[in-house]
């Protein structure tokens, strides 16, 4: 700890900048570790003095002249209140954090395929059933339209995979949706781009907790009725475990990851060898829902709309580069070919798996309900140690890839926060250094929405995938903008893809919204214009509050003429005290009492004349017995006539010993100040008289 | 409207005491009626100046020199909420009224009886039941116990009657038990008299709505499941009623009390006569519960406890004198008389009508319950007009009694109130000059308890009359201290039968304590000397604050010396415009800003000097990014350095133009403030910035 004390510094000379004559000659204040020292601070006019400082419990650290820095002690809590919010803070997100204690790890390519890709891979456990959800409408024989579907969104996650290739070669420090096409195409399509990942990262968490808790209570049926309960404890542990701060560790995230990997493959190559040699003999057979829906090309979009929430998170990898080892582009563009393979491998051979086995999907709202997954599971691997430990690698992924939209949507809320879109607070780190108002604000949100639904993935499906492939489709078109322009070598090859890109995504998107639109897309159709003029009024109002109060700062302000008014109630310790204070900020002080009537008023004239009459006084005789009202009124006389002066009211406070005590004082003060603060141009000062503790305001009389 | 403007006073030559030089020339503010003047306020240092006021709605009025009077213009709201506010104020209480509009009623001994007796006249239609329901335990024979404790309870009113007849020779001004025994017996009896009266007034209203509401629903029997919301509804109303600030007068209260006196008799009278010659074929008939309990002394002297709620109510009078007219002792004193009377043969005329009849008393908390006087009226008078006349008005004499609680409660409240035993609060007359705490206190908890205890009068009686008969023997015997002390003219007489009412009240009272301790009078006996605490902890509270605050008023302060601290987050025109105030107040001014990390001080400190470092600077690193704690140490650590200083925390204030604006902005500030004003000793200044208005404090630079 360095302390250096006893700094001065040449003396200024300020006296002809408005600024008045007393320029404070030295400027070094110093902290020592643990005893008292002396130091020059400011001066009196006329003549340095030295000021000394206690610092005994080590709260501050000496940088260098006039530079400070806090230690731990400094934050200690000091009241009880504060002591136990402190304590439960504690317990349960862990001791504050510094701000150098950010860590940035580095992640291979095997570990940033586990952090990274747990979103995208965890839909193959929906992402079939969906589909066959809504086939099975219309019966039995219209389940065998799940394979070409499977084959087309396969088709499509190629094209995706490829083009996202293309962003990470022209955005190596990560492409997000919102900064890439804020980039190419504006501010309000990256704010239609920002809007729809909010939303989709809402809908992540409930979509895939809902379906974990699914994979758990497949598992164990007897804890179907807790559904909801299970949910909702879910979304509270992993805000929480963010609130701490847990970093994208790949240790944590690799080994569920990678068994959930490698399970979904051993099922799918045991299912087929069984299929092929054996035969399987079903164990669990799902009830057949009877035919509501005859078999359109509507249903069938509507079924491949419902399937393409598989290709959720497949961006996560290009908004992610930053977090790989060197070099950073190409490891992400290979970690990305990687994932798109297995997610294309799995999610095929899934569907293909269910399509051999009959497997019929089961309603989800009925009792006794199993997902796809858990019946290919009991049919490939019977109910043992496989089938459990393929639904907990399931439910585990399922909550990781819930994970990930608690660093994506803080990351997100950031982004737009720096930009002035959101309020301030989401760009502050929390006492654990991460973005806490981003934090709680999708935990929330995630919690209510999943309440709604009843932690119901199905429900929940028809809201999704309108956010990802609206941010796809203005990700990709903003490539393709930024190619033609910048015509940079190779894009020709990266112009192609990504048009392709852009093209099937756009195309995707409409399909969805026009099959989805009247079972829950409307939602989200509405919700997105409402939030971008949410964005808009907020940038508004930051935008006015910087032109108020930045632009060309004031050197030479005039001088302040004051007019001091000191409401007083009673002509005691307290209210002396205060007109002393004023008096020894100007000459120009009234005193204003309000008094119940005519005799309270002379009275009180009467007791002010034999304390001396010191200070002007004004009594208002209020017969409607009101204080406030009257005593803004003559504020707004006072001002109206005395336009050049500034006006500073100061108050008497009386400050009890305790919490309870305020309740035995009419809370006069209170009132008026919060009256006063709506009043433009007012100051207000309160001198506080402490009760109890006997002690005034430092060097006044009492 | 008497204006009288341009007003001079004598220059005042207070250079010598400590106040400064600068004594204001001239001080008589003057306000016009609807056109702008001119007068002469304060002045500056060397020269009297004039001040222009602009009293555009004739707010106020000039009385004199320094002496306003407060229109009704100057209560007008302004903002929307105020505004809101104030018309549902106006709906629900009225407009306000002025302190001499106070109204004060002098009343004949005719109109007298029906105010103040109300409370123990309607009590008789619940006393007689309440024997009765006691005796019916032990079978239908223990009702004939009845008559020899109806003729006991005469005889106590009697000689109650008498007693109080010596307090209104001795009390003409009016002796409520409070201040006769605190006067007499000194404080702790008083405080004992003083809670044990607010207890009573409490139970008085829910006892008399609960039986009012009875009545109603023993003549409807369709309203029977309401009887609680009934009752709410009519506490309710009850408390509107008196804050609109009914006056008690005599013409609203005439009218029932004595359509109630005349059908009581008409029902005695017929009652008798219709037993004597027709006889009467009884039209209801009471089941007859089981006999649960033998018929011992115990059980006797529990009916009479019970019975004795008919005496609540009688010392109305001696507290009320003040309203008689003149001349008042022998009025109230004759008031008292008929009052006595009338309540003793009709509490006896009722009781023995209910014995003749062979009437059974009903069980209230079964379905079809009836009053006894519901089935005495319909035995009678059969189920006819008088049977409905009856009903009503005994359930409106019995509101009017739960309505003179709410001028006792808050008077007592008020006198508790001034001698410090109660929050001041109770002591201020709302804008309708009523006691408004009071009722609403009252009003609320009345409510609570007809609520707790599902409006039902005989749950009730167990906590009643503890209270009263306190009070009774508390105040007999004070009398009988006076009598010894002073020895008036006359003494000996009064002495005696105050001895007589003080041991006879003494006695029952101890009755009722043991007969009804486990039936509910363990609360009130728990709950008196909780309040004496209560009031005791409370005088104690104002007393210190008395003695900080009063006593020696200090004549010559010393002078103050200023060390200001401006907490700076941004360099803008807020900032500047609060540290223009700041040096306008004293040289020695320090800003603090608070960063993040040394990187962001580095930077705030070059835009400081870029600026031109017209002020010295203090940049504190809080590395956990914490704002307030390291301010607020650093204050400490200042202050513990300076003890003669007055620091004074001056806060640039960014106040938005609506209120959400306000959730875009962290509200550092507002946290400070509410920090600092537990700090002892520190000056707390905000200087607005008003946005969107573009209007800074006026005479300031921006």
């Amino acid at each position: 700890m360095s302390t250096e004390l006893g700094h001065t510094k040449p003396q200024r000379n300020g006296n002809d900048d408005g600024w008045g004559d007393c320029i404070p000659a030295d400027m070094a204040p110093g902290f020592s570790g643990l005893e008292e020292r002396e130091y020059r601070q400011g001066s009196r006019p006329g003549a340095g003095y030295i000021r000394r400082v206690r610092d005994r419990k080590a709260e501050f650290r000496y940088l260098g002249e006039g530079l400070l820095e806090a230690t731990p002690e400094a934050l200690a809590a000091r009241s009880g209140f504060g002591k136990l919010n402190a304590a439960v803070k504690r317990v349960l997100i862990g001791p504050p954090l510094a701000s150098s204690q950010a860590i940035h790890e580095r992640l291979t390519k095997i570990k940033a395929l586990a952090v990274l890709s747990s979103d995208a891979l965890s839909s193959v456990a929906y992402a079939t059933e969906e589909t066959l959800l809504v086939l099975v409408a219309a019966g039995t024989a219209a389940l065998s339209f799940g394979l070409p579907i499977a084959a087309a969104i396969v088709g499509l996650m190629i094209i995706v995979g490829f083009s996202y290739r293309q962003t990470i070669k022209a955005y190596p420090k990560g492409g997000g949706s919102y900064i890439v096409t804020k980039d190419n195409l504006g501010t309000l399509p990256g704010l239609l781009a920002g809007a729809s990942l909010l939303i989709d990262y809402v809908l992540t968490v409930a979509v895939s907790v809902s379906a974990g808790v699914a994979a758990i209570t497949s598992a164990d049926q007897d804890l179907q009725p807790f559904t909801v309960g299970i949910g909702l404890f879910f979304v509270a542990f992993i805000t929480i475990a963010n609130l701490r701060g847990i970093r994208e560790s790949g240790n944590i995230f690799a080994v569920p990851t990678y068994v959930f990997i490698l399970s979904m493959y051993a099922m799918i190559v045991v299912g087929f060898f069984k299929l092929f040699t054996v035969g399987i003999h079903p164990v669990a057979e799902g009830q057949l829902p009877p035919a509501m829906e005859s078999l359109t090309l509507f249903l069938i979009l509507r079924a491949f709309a419902s399937g393409c929430s598989a290709m959720t998170g497949v961006e996560a990898i290009s908004d992610g580069v930053p977090a790989f080892k060197e070099p950073q582009a190409p490891n992400a563009r290979t970690t990305l070919l990687w994932m798109v393979g297995i997610l294309a491998t799995m999610f095929a051979g899934i569907t293909l798996l269910s399509h051999f086995l009959g497997i019929l999907p089961e309603d989800p709202s009925v009792p006794g309900y199993e997902t796809v997954l858990s019946l290919i599971a009991k049919d490939v691997f019977g109910v043992g140690p496989m089938y459990f430990l393929i639904q907990s690698a399931t439910a585990l992924i399922l909550i990781l890839a819930a994970n990930t939209s608690f660093s994506d949507f803080p990351r997100l809320s950031y982004f737009l926060a720096r930009d002035g879109f959101l309020p301030h607070q989401y760009g502050h780190r929390g006492e654990r250094l991460a973005y806490s108002t981003g934090i709680i604000t999708l935990g929330l949100l995630s919690a209510i929405l999943m309440w709604v639904f009843d932690a119901q993935t199905d429900a929940l499906i028809p809201l999704y995938a309108v956010g990802v492939f609206s941010a796809f489709t203005l990700s990709q078109s903003s490539m393709v903008k930024r190619w033609l322009t910048r015509k940079e070598p190779g894009w020709r090859t990266s112009w192609v893809i990504n048009a392709i890109g852009a093209a099937a995504t756009g195309l995707v998107l409409a399909v969805i919204i026009a099959t989805k639109f009247l079972y829950g897309a409307w939602i989200v159709c509405l919700l997105i214009p409402v939030i971008i003029a949410l964005f808009l009024t907020i940038h508004r109002h930051y935008s006015r509050v910087h032109e108020e109060l930045e632009g060309d700062l004031p050197t030479s302000p005039a001088a302040v003429k004051h007019t001091i008014i000191v409401p007083v109630a009673n002509l005691n310790r307290a209210a002396i005290q205060t007109l002393a204070y004023a008096r020894s900020i100007s000459p120009n002080v009234t005193a204003v009492h309000i008094a119940e009537d005519e005799e309270q008023a002379e009275a009180f004239r009467e007791r002010w004349e034999a304390w001396g009459d010191k200070v002007p006084l004004v009594t208002i005789d209020s017969p409607y017995r009101s204080v406030v009202g009257p005593l803004l009124r003559y504020i707004d006389n006072i001002d109206r006539g005395e336009r050049g002066d500034t006006i500073t009211v100061i108050l008497p406070e009386y400050v009890t010993a305790h919490w309870w005590e305020n309740l035995l004082h009419s809370q006069t003060a209170l009132r008026l100040k919060a009256a006063l603060l709506f009043r433009p141009g007012t100051v207000v000062t309160s001198v506080p008289y402490h009760g109890a503790r006997h002690r005034p305001a430092a060097g006044m009389a009492s």
